[in-house]
């Protein structure tokens, strides 16, 4: 790739000056649909540019489009879904599907693919989490990072979204999140903070929906205080699709592109609030600034030919598919897991039955989700064909049940079932293919449940019931409940949402040809009720209060001591791996603080595979409360049987700090932390102790420090001790929390209110 | 009891108006810290007026008291604690408890006793939660009504405490209780609303903390708007003692009287305000009616002199502390439960040996809280007294263990231990009184755990270990867990601190004088990690957030299904109940609806004993979302063996109700309701559904109305309807959320935006 045309800054300025307020304005909101708005007269040429949806596949919609933007569009590498992208735990490989995507992206003479999502998985049933990478921000950070230094390596921008804490679809254009300043720090906001300020995305999508009472497409918060100018980032922000409620607020808050186009109304708006002294004009021509870069960031890449290769492009969507798959469960039967798929002669029961394979998933692969992110794929895998080209045979099926609006929906269930039924009897493996129906996931809505649907569950009861060697592989974008019927399964792969090359990237896996490397990107809980949400998901009239507050995902489950069916972080594999030899260290102090982790890990096992080391720290006491533990680094590490490798992490002080609601920042509170490596949130190979040296966060004395404060003070701690000489230990712990104010105005000596202001004095004076 | 003088509405008005200034800023706070300021000159004659700590008994200062108010005072009845009668669900018996508690009020020249306590048991750790009744607030209003009912029953006042949203220890005097405007209105607020609308407390005083961000003391909402506006309550607000922080803003906010005195220094910000023309000397003169009020509603009490029966006290502190006592765990032991205590010949064991009591509660009885509540009794009963009395034999005694501060703190552990598992070994039933250490419970503090202590559990599983005959009789406050320890107790009563008489009615239950007929007005949890509050309780750095919302104790454990050691309601008996014949019908509708609840209980057993019957309220369907159930109405019924009675329970529309956190009042929405009626939130005898005809809250349409929103309104949904036509499911639900202005940006016809514009009106004239 060249680099980009950089225009000059002078350049730029002298364009801008050029400009009529009328052309400005038209800049900032889209000709149609999915351009941008060009400008073509004497001496002035600002080309339009085409942003197409993504994330994980490009969807250049054709010409004739409804007027939701969702019809059919252009074939496209369907790769596979966030949810299963961040099951890989790989930014390596998310770098490289990032550049395939980046390069077809280019091909299609587009400038922008709409991706990737960073918003936390709050709850598993927000409807689009098949679009999200997980519920820790920094794996989600990290991963997002990936994928748009990928795409923008091939000179194509990014749109990272939705900014922010659009964490459900349900009334997603009108709710409110109510979030407090940690969580919202320290969960949401932090995930797109690692993105942006590791990978620069070249724009930001605002998100529909409120965050504390204000629309994010107007709460200059976020997209100037927070985006801006503390993570000085300088790309464009645009719109989510019909997210402007307010032209002009929005645009001094720091929105740049209205998107789509609307008919000339919000350009005139802006024109009007010029005019009438309402809208300061630079905040028109800073949003123009950054419409100017992002043309001259991606006029290079556009005006270059590029072809792709689809058939390279479909294999490493299945390699990022396999990658993806997460082996839950491989319990023995009849003295042996059932996965891998043993060779057909010795796979077979005692009739000589082989694999067989159950569930209408299996011919119809469910492998993405619906809504804006919906891709025509270049061409679809099915599991079926997939087993038969690994197997070199025939693979009996029958479909068990009808998917809602699938081909077999007027077959009789009863008939289904028993035709399940009379397969799985005496077959020597049964794979049943399960999951969501496409209905129950998409943008725009929600599921109620993390259930499979009744008559899944059904047939997997029946044919259990006539052969144990059952293995269920899992088709699904949001988590589901495997609790409700894993006892019935003794394998199972949870293969997500995989894209085109889903299907026969889990077949890779459950024959063995790739050693399974998934691991959970969000906790399987035991139970919806169990769930941090639960209750207060998706709120209520116009507004959703996320009162588990920081206690998203595992933070909730680890500090509660709740029971899960799988934790964050794990996955099983063909291969086994020990982690031995952590050490970490800790040099500088606050804000300077780095911590250096290392481990080594071992395959112990005698096949090929990959481990994810898992970095975890924990602040055991602390000014605040904070979670059990938090990840902040991992490592996926492919290692050959018996092959060791160490690896090492540098960690900044972002893993030791918290965000201080009263100070308003980053803080690293001095004392004992806990650095831990393992190979999930609940299985920690060992855990090293550190003494950190903090930032000093007392705050300075006032008529409201409490006694506590006032005998943690040196300056006035031997002035005050005396008065507590006659107090029994219940009084003290009672007057420990008193405000030197109250004291004063009960008449305790030496607090007289003349005495307690001379001493604020004197002790704010010698901390300097 | 005469009537309270009254003086007429004129005399106040010209009182007041001949007072300076000076006069009428000094009556708005104490002259010292237990007493009113009094005016006395020529003309003018306004009384001082004492109050003092409640709630459980007149806790009268002795002159020399210290500066904290928390020295020696005379001595007076102490009642059970809040956390005991609570546990009667006995609103008849409280407003007993409460007539005595006036008397000694009225006989001690007092003229409010400051209590009681409404403040919602949030959490169990809260350090106070002993001077409150329930974490429900039908059970915590209606008990707190019969208090007040019969404190003021004797012509002196009481002070609802602490308003409100306090419900912790931890930081009180600053932290912000932060708290959505529903869990405030239907928990918090509920609990104080239902005993002031019923009982008219002539005075309430106001909290130490901030709620949502203002001192209780400073928040017209509270003081003014709620409390008088809405609740139409005519009585003096009285600070907490040092609650006020700024006494014009207080005075503003409807703060009448300020506690105690400030040497004057508020009276003159107050003089100066007005002066200044910064305060209304309306406020002024407001404040001072209210104080002349409670001067003119006190003052025949206190001048009729009035003599105590102390005998007659102590008795009726003794059958509020049986009635209290729950018993959690009476499982059969050789074939019969351990409880109640047999006769001497038949209770031994195989050698002949009777009843022992171990642990040092049972000779120093833990019978009341620390604080501004701690009494000096008239007399102190104790266990090992009362059994000797009881079963007119010795009871063989060791202590165990030492209570911290107790009087074997310096003994060794070892040897106590062994003590008590000697005389355990043999006996026929042993007695083991534990419970939380007096320093464990205060006001100003809160626990960090709900266990016992380790050196008392260490005790009971030794001598389970030799004698599985072990009846656990528990004192404290606060919740402590039982399921860490309940497999080594085959009986459990929880007697909680049961004031004075707390020993002797105790032993009442013990050996059967009376039936057990406490019932818990908390959930007792199995871990502290399952409280709805852990992770967010008691907050940090000034804030607490009320993450959990409405979902407050048994609300949250039958909402999320979590299970609990015992459920809110629960308490076995020594005889048998059984609930039929239930039945429920609604009248009139919306706010004016009302249902009446009947059902028939029958002591099915062979004992004479109570039951208290309990009407739980659910809405299947909402557009908020609600509890599970809750508590609505309950009736305790004392009956014979054999005996049956039919209760009936007439519940107004607030049993319905809902708070709309849009329209900011309650709300019946119409639909099915249930009404069940059982023994304990998990007890369910039966339940009915009934149809209610509720208001219409739908909202008028908004060019931010969804397409569900105009498909429901009569007038769009024909013009709206067509555009549905081709959405397959999947697109109608994605576009069912979607504002009516987005889908007109976007061009959908009909709605364009002329269109959407005219639609409204029309709809919204149409509506009327």
């Amino acid at each position: 790739m060249t680099a980009p045309t950089s225009r000059s800054p002078l350049a730029t300025e002298q364009l801008i000056a050029s400009l009529t307020l009328e052309e400005k304005a038209s800049l900032l909101s889209g000709h149609d649909f999915w351009h941008t708005t060009a400008i073509e007269r004497d001496g002035v040429s600002v080309p339009s540019m085409m942003l197409t949806d993504g994330p994980h596949g490009l969807r250049k919609q054709l010409a004739a489009g409804d007027h939701l933007g969702l019809a059919s569009s252009v074939p496209a590498t369907c790769f596979p879904t966030a949810s299963a992208l961040g099951s890989t735990w790989d930014p390596e490989l998310l770098t490289r599907v990032g550049a395939a995507l980046g390069l077809e992206t280019r091909a299609a003479d587009v400038s922008v693919i709409l991706g990737p999502g960073a918003n936390i998985k709050r709850d598993p049933r927000c409807g689009r989490n098949f679009e999200y990478l997980s519920e820790d921000p920094v794996l989600s950070g990290d991963l997002a990072a990936a994928l748009i230094a990928g795409i923008q390596s091939q000179g194509v921008g990014t749109s990272l979204k939705h900014f922010a804490v659009n964490n459900q679809e349900s009334d997603r254009m009108r709710v409110s999140a109510d979030v407090d300043e940690r969580p919202l720090r320290e969960i949401y906001l932090a995930s797109f903070e690692r993105a942006v300020t590791k990978a620069d995305p070249w724009t930001v999508m605002c998100a529909y929906n409120k965050v504390n009472g204000v629309y994010a497409s107007q709460k200059r918060f976020l997209l100037t205080q927070v985006l801006r100018e503390e993570w000085g980032w300088d790309g464009l922000v645009v719109s989510d699709w019909g997210a402007v409620r307010d032209r002009v607020a929005a645009l001094e808050a720091g929105l740049d592109l209205e998107m789509p186009a609307s008919d000339g109304r919000t350009d005139a708006a802006v024109v009007a609030a010029v005019r009438a002294g309402t809208l300061d004009e630079a905040h028109v021509d800073a949003a123009v600034r950054n419409v100017l870069r992002l043309v001259d960031r991606t006029a290079d890449a556009v005006a270059t030919p590029a072809t792709v290769d689809v058939a390279a492009h479909h294999a490493l969507a299945r390699e990022a598919a396999a990658a993806s798959a997460v082996l839950l469960r491989n319990e023995p039967v009849d003295g042996a897991p059932l996965l891998p798929l043993q060779p057909a002669s010795s796979a077979n029961g005692a009739d000589g039955a082989g694999v067989v394979a159950i569930g209408e998933f299996a011919r119809t692969p469910r492998y993405q989700g619906a809504g804006s992110s919906l891709v025509t794929p270049t061409q679809l895998d099915d599991a079926l064909g997939a087993l038969e080209a690994a197997l070199g045979a025939p693979v009996p099926f029958a479909p068990g049940f009808t998917i809602p609006e699938g081909p077999d929906s007027a077959l009789d269930g009863d008939a289904l079932l028993a035709e399940a039924v009379a397969l799985a009897e005496g077959a020597g493996t049964v794979l049943a293919f399960l999951g969501l129906p496409a209905v129950d996931e998409s943008e725009g809505y929600d599921r109620t449940t993390i259930s499979l649907p009744a008559a899944q569950l059904r047939v997997l009861e029946a044919v259990a019931a006539v052969n144990p060697r059952v293995v269920v592989v899992l088709s699904n974008g949001g988590a589901v409940s495997v609790s409700e019927w894993q006892q019935h399964a003794p394998a199972i792969l949870e293969s997500w949402l995989g894209g085109q090359a889903g299907a026969s990237g889990a077949v890779d896996v459950l024959t063995g040809a790739v050693s399974p490397s998934g691991k959970l990107a969000e906790t399987l809980p035991v139970r919806l009720q169990d769930v941090p949400a639960y209750g207060s998901f998706p709120g209520e009239l116009g507004h959703v209060t996320y009162g588990e507050g920081l206690f998203v995902g595992y933070r909730w489950y680890d500090a509660r001591d709740v029971a899960v069916a799988h934790p964050f972080g794990f996955g099983l594999s063909y291969t086994t791996f020990a982690i031995d030899g952590v050490t970490a260290s800790v040099t500088g102090s606050g804000a300077e603080a780095r911590v250096a982790v290392s481990a080594t890990v071992t395959n112990t096992g005698d096949r090929a595979g990959a481990e994810v080391v898992q970095v975890y720290v924990s602040d055991p006491a602390a000014v605040v409360t904070r979670p059990e533990r938090e990840l902040k680094a991992f490592a996926k590490v492919a290692l050959e049987p018996g092959e060791a490798r160490t690896v090492t992490f540098d960690l900044d002080s972002r893993a030791l700090a918290f965000w201080h609601p009263a100070l308003h920042r980053w803080t690293v509170e001095g004392g004992e932390f806990v650095v831990s490596v393992g190979t999930s949130s609940r299985d920690l190979a060992a855990s090293v102790s550190l003494d950190v040296v903090g930032e000093d966060v007392s705050a300075p004395l006032t008529e409201m420090s409490t006694l506590a404060e006032l005998l943690a003070d040196p300056v006035a701690e031997p002035e005050v001790r005396p008065m507590t000489a006659d107090m029994d230990p219940a009084l003290l712990s009672m007057a420990d929390d008193m405000p030197a104010i109250v004291l004063a105005d009960f008449g305790m000596t030496p607090l007289t209110h003349v005495g307690l202001a001379d001493l604020i004095e004197r002790s704010n004076a010698a901390r300097g």
